[in-house]
């Protein structure tokens, strides 16, 4: 089965629904997921960002919530803000990279869920230590595993590799030919890419 | 019928192919459309822009133009970035807005497809001349009117209308209760709802 990697933050309001999506549209396809978590701060610091675009441009936030709430009111998910946006992500995406396989999907999910179906805090280290739990994994062992040095590299190095794709923001999809789809919005047109380039 | 406003910018990348498809997709949907001629240099400057965000943040300038590729692949349109990007787009906003119906429409496609297509440099006079001509316009009577100060004036009022109506970029569908959907990749969604909405 060909491959595609789907690039995605914790803090981003596209990357929840596109993470509910992303593996039926998948399974449809006969494609298998790789779950990357990175940071965009590193990025939006190129752009001379220090907090969401959505913040600094008020117009810009006030339509992403309204197109949200359109996104998640159709795809029948939950949608409750959470206080403050954007939430800090480090922990959340140190934890997803220390975990493997389904256990990442299945907690990078919940972490979506919680945010931003719920509103919770995502930098709690109990709430995370919660949704360790509830997907089947060993909090403790799971948050000791991600707060050492070789994890956090590990992210620090993902980011650089996501700046290094040309990752525009979050979440996308990149496909082994290295074309980058950029958005929930494109889900289905970089999955059918992936599909078309394997029978090429 | 329905109407539904299409606001586009001459200078936009992703309103020329939002304006090649929308007639299709509105016919399908028995909906009328409102031709919006818009500039977004006002907008932006409220952003603190005072060039495209795509020249501002190379690394989405990058994305856009190979996301354009590959749209304009997809639709057999054909693409040709002009120079320098983004054009100015005044001169075409005022002789769009001084047409009316199908021929602001037949006009507005014809400088898309000169634009981005063949690369055309849509502030040159004699450039918008043959493009009146070619699509059934006076040419002469067409830029005096574009170039008098009540359709200049108009021009303002239809900025301000957009600037009012919350619109964070180029395309966008605004619908009679006020939904707006921004993007070439909205289209089918704005219109869906504003035949939802028809409907209520």
């Amino acid at each position: 089965m060909a491959h595609v990697d789907f690039w995605y933050e914790f803090a981003s309001t596209y990357s929840y629904p596109a993470a509910m999506r992303i593996e039926a549209l998948a399974a449809a396809r006969s494609l298998t997921i790789g779950w990357r978590p990175f940071l965009l701060g590193p990025l939006f610091a190129d752009f001379g960002w220090r907090d969401s675009p959505f913040n600094i441009y008020p117009v810009k936030g006030r339509y992403m919530w309204r197109d949200m709430r359109r996104i998640c009111d159709s795809l029948d998910l939950p949608l409750s803000p959470p206080e403050p946006f954007p939430q800090n992500s480090l922990l959340a995406a140190r934890i997803a990279l220390a975990l493997d396989g389904e256990a990442r999907a299945a907690f990078s999910k919940a972490v979506y869920r919680a945010e931003f179906g719920e509103g919770a805090t995502i930098s709690d280290r109990a709430t995370m230590a919660a949704l360790l739990a509830a997907t089947g994994a060993d909090p403790e062992a799971t948050l000791a595993l991600a707060e050492q040095g070789a994890n956090k590299d590990r992210l620090k190095a993902e980011c650089a590799t996501a700046r290094s794709l040309g990752l525009p923001g979050a979440p996308c999809l990149v496909t082994p030919d290295s074309e980058v789809f950029w958005g929930n919005d494109r889900l289905e047109q970089g999955l059918d890419w992936a599909r078309a380039a394997r029978r090429r």
